[in-house]
Formats: structure tokens, C-alpha cells, sequence
């Protein structure tokens, strides 16, 4: 539970509020750097915490993210000309380059001071994992390197990239990724369904079973330098406990708690658009080798955590046609009636309201990883506003390539030792890996 | 005319204002009983006096009233499973009665006390008549019966049930209801077209012809303990009066004046959605025999009082559409060129705005009727929120069983002669009957 | 660069603000005659400065403007029949005519004062040039006269007038026509497409060369009794000068710089709806020929400064579906990639933002139109509201009757000698015409 001033200070991002100030000192993605396929080619209009700005791919084949408007009188550079490694205002001309200087007023008497001091805003911008990202803060305090998760340090073969849209706040969002204790309802069968009690079902139907037969998971957690590694341990069959156990990466990164080694990993990075909605960009990557061509369709046309999404990125089934809720399917084959992971996810956090209103809540011990998150983000905002105390995590570049996933260990294995088993490390670090180009 | 301050007083019925705590004094339709067709079907998203609540048939085939929000992180319950007699929510399970009682929150530990003490807001409800009542004010000024209004008393077979979409505040629709000056207007057809003068003609083209041909009706009172009846006579035939008489009862129920003896009777309940828009809770009935299957496939399809709607209740012809005004109808075969009563009434009740500002009004004595209910609906709201007197209109049930319609009296006939005559009690209550059953 | 303050003032035409008094010191259009084609046809809803009125065609011919409300209560004279030179209600038959005054109030006693006193608000009309006008101000300062623009002096035959809607506020329009020098890119070809460099180009292909090869016009003004032409000359073969001269007429009135001596001319009136939309009035005339029947033609499908509009005048390529913007064709063919100088100009000042915020502008030398657009707006409101001067343009009605066009002059020929040698009067003034019926 929170007051309503720190539901307000967790929620909101915009350009004057703590928390925008505090996500603005990381990278974050604007883009997928395929909405801005090829050199010259249109603008793209970007919406990022509460602010309008126009992204470009120049002539040099660069990503530019500038203010849209045009510092003659305003007219908008979205419908301008992308050409000569700058955007043209066809108004009357006027170009400015991706780094926001005036290469061109022909309207402007040469003699004009205009010629050497306008500038528009623009902003930092790298590419990376098929995705364009930008830095919003205070120059001087840029970190050098993007976060380096770890689907961002696997070969382009290794990775699926995309987008879908979320119709509500960023943060009740997050909250339900981190909850893993939701798994034991939202993305279940039907009650009237049962459960495959055959020991030699497959992993995947044993794995529902363990999830659906005990709602009351235990909660363990290892708190690193950016963010925390969160297991729920659940009784599984031969008196095993099976673990399962994300990530939480500031400010609005997490990685997926199903993953046994060898499979494809899934993960999520947070990004307002403004305090009611929110890009959610999802990527699958398999370490260990590339994905197949049936993966990526599958993925493509929307499958688990990747929603099926138009052309625009947003879910086929949204809050705007209450997800083609079919209230038969939820009587007889599925807890929710709604088609997909994702969509059941989406639904859930959109249900909660546009901003979820956290001063009524009731936690409950299953919900230890969110009220460690809601503490972990106030503080850090907190310590910036109030004390001008600069977060370490956008410096920590290396230390965001974290992993997450399932694993089993006997019941007295404390969760360090489990995480040590599963990935070689107490936090889920990969800290030494061939393709790791940093 | 009244100030801005007592146009807000009496149209405006938020949980937090003086006319919303007087109305949530009574039992009021919040759904019609078919909108819930089965027991464990999809729950049903209700509005109500600005209040967003959640209706839901149970198990047992009774009908709950609850707070949408699950008390846990605010999911929406609407998206719940309508099972063992309880919502569960679809997050983490959790599963409330329609008391509002905590039946099952299985992430919680056993040893919480959420299990005893976590309840979610429930409201009481009772159906009749074919509608979902409820009663949304303090329990313990909960009156013990629901307003015997006359076409609850009937059987089934009697009575045709249905609601409509009103997009303005409810107040200045009920004004049009009781203001039966307006048929000489509104509901005639254009001017051009001729009266049948023809001393034999059908009695509906003689009635319509006194309505058309006299547009200053006298209007006479009779108060009684839950409203008022008004009747307004105009010249007739032979030297007699035309009397059509219409009920309004507290807080918000009419019936209509032009039933003659043995003829279908029409009545309304309005219910506020918020202050820009109502339900119209429309029904026909018949005292004396079952309705044909004629009169209920002529009631579907929109019938005088009952607009024609579309499967969500919302009228054909609307706000949204201009009512589908056909001007040529207009000049030469209609007043408004509208087809329909009920849809002549709802045009012109939006006309006046979201809400009518009746601050620049220029009353006429015709409008005796809407002077009334304004200073009767005024006084009761100051008396509950001045004084804290308590209203006795919603402890006297059978004090609803009213009936209006029309009748014929010679000039000095006095109103309350022309009741008696009519309905055998000065206030047209229907006091014994056999199908009385409370 | 405008103070928020005065971006405010400039802009903002309600019936409170300083800049919507003077505004109602003038007659301006409020609806194309077309619309209302025949006597006791459908009332036209207008809505003006912010203000939502009624204009019908009455029996007689005449068109009124008057409020909306019937003063009974409430009801939209929209839905009331036109007929017998008044509106009648539907709701009780009260009918108004076209200057307000009630004419019959059925349902109100012959005794009651109402029948002698009461109006409704009803406005001064006149129609010329095929526009209805309408004066909005204090009935003692009305202007006898409307303005003398030339298209209305002009027999029909001669004239073609419509109207498009613009999605933002009308200054930063304005500002836009006035600014001739945004000719030279937003109008242009692609810079990939070559000039015709022949010298026996016909003259539209020579002028698009010399306004594309001089993005920096010089500009000159002459003052006049009710507003100022602007000339801006750019060099053109052979050691001339090629000039574009334009009008603006307050408050909201410009013609077009390209029309050679013989060509059909343009003209444009704007007129707030609110703040955030207005009606460009568009005319084309030839003062000395009819339009032929492919003219008109070419006109009503949409064709240069008139924009290919829908039955409600509403531009095909607007606002809301980015003006069907075409990149491919934005690179190859035209500077915007958007058809139609019309739909460009739109473009542009719609893209400036629903009131463009002129706090943030960057001027040049090339904007001295606009800069002497705002200080002679500005001071007349000002004029008005704070020393209480009653603005003299609006009785100058035979002022209005200004031209505006191309014409060519050697280098040292002063702006106002090249008026004189191209319109006969250094202002543009057509002082003695035999078609001048005022």
C-alpha cells in the first residue's frame, strides 16, 4: 500500500516530475530500429515520456532524435524532407541535423547570427539489439555505455525483437512481471481442466501442474548492483522444490521466470509514452544458438509473453474490445477466456485502472517483489530529487547482463545457491562470454 | 427558473451530493433481470449515479452488487470467473459472494487475518418486475420492501419490460413527461395535415384532435404521500372535458396519461448513469389480461413510449445521428419529421443540453406540472441534507401502487371527483387487489 | 517573437477577450448562401468565435441568425419546423422570427406580458458575393455597409466561392498566406526535379523558376486605411524583377500575389469557429470575364488555393489522416509529398500547433508581413479594448475593394510606383468600376 503521493511519485515521468528525472538518466528505447528502415526514408514520430519528438535515420544511415518543431515559427519537421544527412522543413526550408545544428536557412540573410547559433533540441541516440535508444538527461551526466542485457550481446540470428502497446501505466505493469505468483491463476486452464498427473508428462505440462497446485509460492531474493534477482520456489514432484525466478533491472527491465537451460529466454523493457500508456518492448533470444525460422514466425504472428499485434503494435485484442473476452472458453477451457500470455497480462494490468490506485491495496507475502520494487524505485528517485544523488546503475553497463529462468533443488537449498547452480553466479550474471563485444 | 445553485442541487445525483444521498435513500433498477439471464454467466458492468459497480448472477440464480475492484492490487472483477457462487478474480483468485465476503484468497497465508476480515462493498438487491433492484444507501436506512409500483404487482404475463438509453440529465426528461401540454405539439402531426372532424372517427383520432386543437389545458393537483398526480383537461366533444392524468412518484417514476379503462398502461423509472445521461427503465402493463403476442413483438420493435434500441438498449435514432430527422417529413406529415414517441420525447429532452440550465427559463402556467416536481424533489434533497430529516417516501411501499390514464367529466367536474370517478381514490392508488402480494 | 500574453490576444477570439470584440465590429461570413438554397428549407447550424447560433432561410427569402435556445425551456430550435417568416419550436410551438420577436406562444395565456416581451438573441444579415454575413457587435456600432471586397462586386457569372475547414486557430493561417515567401519551398517541385532553364517556358513554368531560384524576396509595404498590401520582388530574367504583391484587409480578409493582369484572381476570408478551427472563405473572380464551365468545374473538384473539400467542406486531405502524405513522392515529385497548394498550406499551419505558440519564433527579414500583421492586430484590439477607440475600417466599406497580383519592373522601380503601374493605384484600390453597385 502507498500514499497517494508516492503512487504519485512511482507513477509518473514526466519532464518535471521526480521520477521522469530519474528515468532520464538512463538509455532507454525509442524505437525499433526497424520502424526507421533505411537511410532518408520518412520521419517517425516518437512519444516518450510525455514528450513529442521525431526520430529520422539520415542520410549517413544515423539515427537522429530531435524536438519536431522547427525554430522558425514552428512548423512541424515530421512532414519535412529526410535528405542530405538532415531533416528539411518544407516550409521554407530551413535543415538541421541529426545533432540539432542549422546547416541551411535560405531564407535567412547570410549576414544573421541565425546561421552560426540556432540549434534545435536533439538528442543521443545508439542502436542496439534491433532497437534505437536515446539518452533524455542532462548531458554531462550521459553514461558512456548502453545497458548491456544480455539479448542485446547475442548475434542478430540469436534474437527476435518487438513492441506492443499497453493501454495503462508502465509501473502496475511491471509489478505484474515481477509477481510470478500470478502464474498460478491468470495463465491457467479452467478449473473444470485437469491436470496431466502422468510422471512422464512433458516438462511443459508437469511445470503447469507444479504452478497450478501451489498458489502460495515462496519468496526469496539476492539484491544486486542494479536491481534485485527474485526466485518463487514451488513444491514439484519427487519431493523437489521448482524454482522460478526473474529479474528486475532499473529503472523498468525484467527477464522471464519459465527459461530451463537450452531454451529461448524472454524479457521486457518498460517505456512510457505518457503516465496512461506504455511501449513494451519484448525480445526472445537463445543464447546458445539462433533462432529457427518457425520460431520467428511463431513469434511474429504473437505467441506467450509477444502479443499479436498490427501493424502499429498494438495487441489485436485490447482494452478498446475487451481482449474478445469469450466467456465460454473461460467457463470451460481457460482461467480468463482470453486468448494469449501476453494479452492475459495486458488485461490484467489494464483492468487495474490507467494509473492503479496502490493506496487500496491488500499485499500479501506473494507479493514480496513488488512492494521490493515500489521501495527500490521511491528511494532512487527520492535520492536524486532530494539529495541530488546520482544513480550508479546507468554506469554499470555490464552489470545489466543478467539472466533469469526455472530450476529445481531440494527444499533446504537456500535461493543464492540455487541462482549459483543455475547460472553460475549469486545474481544471474553472465560474466564471461565469448560474444560479448563491450 | 431557478439559480444556477438549485439547477445543480436538483440534477446533480454524485455519491457526494445533496440529490445523490436523497436518491440513494430509495430502491432503484440498476439492470432489467434479463440482462442476467443465467446463473454463473458473464457479469454485467453497471453504472449508476456516477458509480461504477459490477452485477452478477450467482450460482444460486441470485443476483450480487459489487465493488468491480478486487481488494488486493484493484484488478477488475468484471473480468472475473462468476463461479461457487462468488467472483474469483482472474490475477490471483480470490473469490467474493455477493455479501461481499472473502470466500477463498489462496496466495494468502493461512494464518492472515485477511480471511476474516477482508470484504469487499456489496450491496443489497431484489428483483421485481422483471428489473434488478438495488439499494445503495446507508444499511441501516435500508427500506424493507420495494416500491409496489403497479406494474410489479401484475403478472408476468401482463407486463412488457425494457429499458432505453437517455443521453442527458434525467431531471429535464422526467419534466417532459409530466408536462402533457407538449402532445399538442410535439407528438401531432404537421400542420398541414387535416384533423378527422368526423364525429364517429376512432377514439384515438378524436383524442388526438382535442390534444391538437386545444394547447392551453387547465392543470389540477392532487399531492399525495410519495408525489403527486396532474391532470390537464381540455375542451372534448359534447361539451365535456378531455382529462389526461399522469402520476410522478419519488424519486424519479411516472406513468402516462392517455390510457383510457381496459387499455394498456406505460410508466417510467429514470435512473441516472452519471449527470450527463440515464437509463429509462420503460414499461407496459395490463391490470386486467395477459399481453398478446402481437402487443410484446410490436413493444420489441419500439412502440409509442418504447423507443425501437439496439441489443445494448441505445436508441436507433439519437444524439449521435441528429434522431435521423427527415425534414420533408418534417413539412408534410410530422411535427419533428422523427419517427417515433419515444424518440420525439428523447430528441427534444437532449435538445436542452447535458443538462437543461433552467436559470433563462420563461415558464407559462402549463407548466404548473414542472413547477412542482422542481420545488417537491428541491425541498425533499435540503430536508435530508439541512435538516437530516429522513424522507417517508421510500417506507411506504404500497403507497407506489398508482395508476394514471384518461377520462371525461363534464366542465365542473373538480380533478378530484374526476379521480375518484376514474381510479376509485382521489390519488389513484390501487388499494385491494388480488394479486397484491405484499 | 510574441509574449505569451499577446500570442494570447492575437489569437483568441471568444466573446470576452479583447481581439472577439473587435472582431464583432465587422460584418464576417458565417455561412456560404448554397447552404441554405431555398425559403423554409432546414435550419443551418453555425458556430462563430466560439459562439453556437441558428441561420434559416425564412419564408420570405431572408436569412436569420439568431440563438438556438427557445427561451421557454431549453429546446433546440434546430429540430423546430421553418415556415409562416419564423422557427417554430417543437416543443410547444413557440415561433421566433428573424429578428427574434416572438410571433405566437401557444401554450401561454393572451393575457401574460410574455407575448409582448419576449426575444431571443437575433443578428443583422446580409448576403453578397454568394455569402451570408452577419454582424455580431453592439447594434449601435453596426456598419452600414458590408465590406466592398472586389469578388463581390463582380457579377455572379464572374465568381466562384466556397469554403474549407482549417484544423488550427485563424492568425497562424493568415500569417501564412501573407507570407510569400514560403512560396519559394513548401510549393515547389522536389529539388531533384530540374527547372525548365528555356526562355520560351511558358510564364507559369518561368514564375515557378524565379520564385524557386530566390528564396530570399525583398519586401515592401504600402499602408492603407484597413490594412496594407505587401510586395516581395525576386530576380527574374532579363535584368527585371519578377513581383508578388498581396493583400491583407482586416480583420481576416487577403488575396492572392500570383494573378497576372487578365488571370482570374483569388481570395481568402477567415473566420474563427473557435479558437482551434476557422472557415476559409475561398473565392476566385475574373474582373473582367465570366468563368467558363471547366473553370467552375476544376474549381468545385478542388484546384490550387481552393481545396478538394467533402459535402461539409471538410478537406479531403486533412489533419487526420497526415494529408495523405505520399514520401515517395515527397522525394521525386513535390517538396511535401501532399497534393494540392491548398492542402499544403493547410498542412503547414495546421502542423504549427491548434494556436502556434509564437513565444518560440525565430524570425527573419522575410516574415516582416507577419510581424506587421501582429502589431496592427494587436494595436487595434488594443485600441479597443483599453482606450475604448472604435476601430474605422468597418465603415469603410468601399476601401475593401482591393486587388493584388504579379507584376514585373526593373530593379529600381519603388514598390509603390509598381503599384501604381500595375493596378492604377498605389493601395491596390479599384476607385471607379462600372460593376461598383454600392
Amino acid at each position: 500500500m502507498l500514499s497517494p503521493a508516492d503512487n504519485d511519485l512511482l507513477t509518473r515521468t514526466g519532464p518535471d516530475t521526480p521520477m521522469g528525472r530519474y528515468f532520464r538518466r538512463f538509455w532507454q528505447p525509442v524505437a525499433l530500429s526497424r520502424e526507421l528502415p533505411e537511410p532518408d526514408g520518412p520521419p517517425l514520430r516518437v512519444k516518450v515520456m510525455g514528450e513529442a519528438l521525431l526520430a529520422f535515420r539520415d542520410s549517413t544511415g544515423s539515427v537522429g532524435l530531435i524536438d519536431p518543431r522547427c525554430p522558425h515559427r514552428g512548423a512541424d519537421l515530421y512532414y519535412g524532407r529526410n535528405e542530405h544527412a538532415s531533416i528539411r522543413c518544407i516550409y521554407h526550408g530551413w535543415r538541421f541535423d541529426r545533432r540539432g545544428r542549422a546547416l541551411e536557412l535560405p531564407n535567412v540573410p547570410p549576414e544573421s547570427h541565425y546561421h552560426q547559433t540556432l540549434r534545435i533540441d536533439a538528442w543521443p541516440v545508439q542502436e542496439a539489439g534491433g532497437i534505437v535508444w536515446a539518452y533524455l538527461g542532462p548531458p554531462d551526466r550521459k553514461p558512456a555505455r548502453l545497458p548491456q542485457l544480455d539479448f542485446t550481446c547475442v548475434p542478430d540470428s540469436q534474437r527476435f525483437v518487438t513492441k506492443k502497446l499497453q493501454q495503462c501505466n508502465w509501473a502496475q505493469s511491471i509489478e505484474g512481471a515481477i509477481d510470478t505468483s500470478h502464474f498460478s491463476f491468470l495463465h491457467m486452464p479452467a478449473p473444470s481442466v485437469p491436470s496431466n498427473k502422468n510422471d512422464d508428462a512433458p516438462a511443459d505440462e508437469k511445470r503447469l501442474r507444479w504452478i497450478r497446485e501451489d498458489p502460495l509460492p515462496q519468496f526469496s531474493f539476492v539484491d544486486h548492483p542494479v536491481g534485485f534477482v527474485v526466485g518463487g520456489s514451488r513444491a514439484a514432484d519427487a519431493d523437489e522444490r521448482y524454482w522460478r525466478i526473474a529479474q528486475f533491472a532499473l529503472p523498468s527491465h525484467s527477464t522471464t521466470p519459465s527459461t530451463l537451460p537450452g531454451e529461448t529466454a524472454f524479457g521486457y523493457t518498460w517505456v512510457p509514452i505518457d503516465d496512461h500508456q506504455c511501449w513494451i518492448y519484448t525480445y526472445a533470444w537463445n543464447p546458445d544458438r539462433p533462432l529457427t525460422a518457425d520460431e520467428r514466425a511463431k513469434f511474429a504472428r504473437g505467441h506467450g509473453v509477444i502479443a499479436e499485434v498490427d501493424d502499429h503494435f498494438v495487441p489485436i485484442r485490447n482494452r478498446d474490445n475487451d481482449y474478445l473476452i469469450d466467456r465460454r472458453a473461460q467457463r470451460d477451457a481457460t482461467f480468463t477466456g482470453v486468448r494469449g500470455v501476453a494479452e492475459q497480462d495486458a488485461l490484467v494490468h489494464d483492468s487495474q485502472g490507467l494509473i492503479a490506485n496502490r493506496s487500496r491495496d491488500h499485499l500479501s507475502p506473494t507479493d514480496a517483489a513488488i512492494v521490493r520494487f515500489r521501495r527500490l524505485m521511491l528511494s532512487q528517485a527520492r535520492a536524486l530529487a532530494e539529495a541530488g544523488r546520482e544513480p550508479e546503475a546507468p554506469r554499470l553497463a555490464d552489470a545489466y547482463r543478467l539472466r533469469s529462468g526455472s530450476w529445481f533443488a531440494a527444499p533446504d537449498v537456500p535461493f543464492d545457491r540455487v541462482m549459483i547452480e543455475r547460472f553460475g553466479d549469486r545474481a544471474g550474471l553472465v560474466t564471461q562470454t565469448p560474444t560479448d563485444t563491450t
